[in-house]
């Protein structure tokens, strides 16, 4: 089952225990967490199905396994047959370690105490209509290493699908800008989809050390090269064909998107191409769950970015000199890519 | 739509967004709470139906106001239909002030700090099977004030529901005996059930006072008596023909749970009941979600605490003297009654 449903349905008849379930919400998130750091996942993989057997295999108490384990099966993460758990098909491919898709690592991104305390602060968040405490967006800020190191695996889908939908199969040597690369994935998706691709990185020089070592890793570090410094203020040049922008413009407001969006419009030659990858919600802001419910993080974390929709993020585009746009979905990914065309 | 399933389903295919989703299910905690604590429902309910009206008249942003009631459409708390916001059924009957059944309080209960570090520490918590910080079962302690005060609207339909099972509309005179009563809604839906009872609530001193204060209200103080301390230790006679024991047992382990029923055995009449309200989840221990996730609480704030099967609980009884058993459930609500008799 989803712990979170994909979509809505109406209750049949009014209980204070959804209500009790909401306010306690966060126990899933702490269940989840706790799991992942006693690799409760992982053990189960290996055979140890058993509460009695987690016990000794990871040092825990039985009791513990067995009430821990049972959470998770009401949440969907696990399944129960007798007093044996086996792994739900989300639980064994992303948070069993020896899943090469493994993504337990994203609770140090998603669960820092930042994070908790600005949405412990949500209240005044919603009285200022953004977040006093700027810490994300500060210079050289120590968050975007966390991030490049713990959200790539949550990447990988989303990256490779931007490739697709950029290049369609395109091998022509190609001059490309990824913004804020973070981990890196999307310019490395791209190099390893068309290696006569050249790649330019910008982000925080600490950030970028991260995605030099995932572009190695992946064989491509020849044609990856790193610009630190904030892209509002460094210098990028010209003669982009492709530039990504992926997981970046909801930090801020409208206007300071239409001026990076300028910059990035003088950048490209005629004819290149700006990717915008985003949670995208319907125009009524409530659908689907994740990309609408994306807004609230950004009413939490940032002091005025939003989950844009397609015709907010178009006219900020237009607004910035480009005309033409083609939009795609990208499911499963709950994300969605803009491709904007210089004339 | 609820905000976490009561049924069960198998996800379509492997997603990192549910485990995304649940990783961030603290996110719907702090909505609701800032909700409430700003009062966003009853301003719906009285007509500020947009972010704009609702951003004047509740001293926010129109930007907080859009993103949280957003937020809170998605997860089912309200409607939208163009620009405006409506409640849903649980959010007009729960948490709009003008709602007799308001409930809105129970935040004060359910997200104290105490409770709150406590899931920070889970981890050690399975590791040692319990929770090591027994603030709970400190004697007088504070916490059940909180209860007392914050929890009884979540209570009244378990109380009534309660007093049927075991009353049956009887009206003779009876010496009811209620444990830990806390809100006192469980004696005292027995007394406006049947008044010619007379009820004796056991609970800490400073509990006692909120209990009586609702007894007041409920216009049944002159069958209402007080006995403040703990029920292992204060002596409370024999001659009962009823004891409640409502939302109590879960707090212990099996030997204590025995050691307390051995002591109501004694005290009831010949034919006298013991009548327990619990989360009972089925002997999987996995259904239904809400007694079922209940456990992970108890394993969070109790030393040894559990939610306990029907026939766990029916183990205990017997071997505490018990023979005869009745068991009901109370749809919709969550929870359960035994109904035990004393030979």
């Amino acid at each position: 089952m989803s712990a979170i449903p994909a979509t809505p349905a109406q209750p049949a008849e009014a209980s204070p225990f959804r209500l009790f379930q909401a306010i306690n919400a966060f126990h899933l998130t702490e269940a989840i967490r706790s799991s992942i750091e006693l690799d409760i996942f992982t053990a189960i993989g290996a055979g140890q199905t058993t509460a009695e057997a987690m016990a000794s295999h990871c040092g825990i108490a039985e009791r513990g396994a067995r009430i821990l384990c049972d959470f998770l099966v009401v949440n969907g993460f696990l399944s129960k047959r007798g007093n044996q758990y086996s792994l739900s098909e989300d639980s064994a491919k992303f948070l069993d370690r020896k899943s090469p898709a493994y993504m337990g690592s994203c609770t140090e991104f998603l669960l820092t105490n930042d994070i908790r305390q600005n949405f412990r602060d949500l209240t005044n968040a919603v009285r200022h209509g953004g977040c006093q405490n700027t810490y994300a967006h500060a210079p050289e800020s120590p968050v975007w290493v966390a991030f490049a190191r713990s959200m790539a695996p949550i990447m990988v889908m989303a990256s490779q699908g931007l490739a697709e939908i950029v290049l369609r199969n395109e091998r022509r040597s190609m001059k490309v800008l990824d913004i804020a690369a973070g981990h890196g994935l999307f310019g490395i998706a791209v190099l390893r989809a068309n290696p006569k691709a050249e790649v330019t990185a910008v982000d925080w020089k600490s950030v970028l050390e991260v995605a030099q070592e995932n572009a190695k890793n992946f064989g491509v570090a020849d044609h990856y090269n790193t610009l630190p410094g904030s892209i509002f203020e460094v210098n990028i040049g010209t003669g982009y064909d492709l530039i990504l922008v992926p997981n970046f413009l909801h930090h801020f407001d409208e206007h300071k998107i239409e001026q990076l969006l300028k910059k990035l419009h003088h950048a490209l030659k005629p004819g290149g191409k700006v990717a915008t990858l985003e949670f995208v919600p319907e125009e009524d802001r409530v659908s689907p769950a994740v990309p609408a419910a994306f807004a609230l993080i950004m009413l939490a974390e940032t002091p005025a970015g939003d989950a844009y929709t397609r015709s907010e993020l178009e006219s900020m585009f237009n607004r910035a000199g480009f005309s033409r746009h083609e939009f795609h979905a990208m499911p499963p990914s709950p994300h969605s890519v803009l491709v904007s065309t210089r004339n």
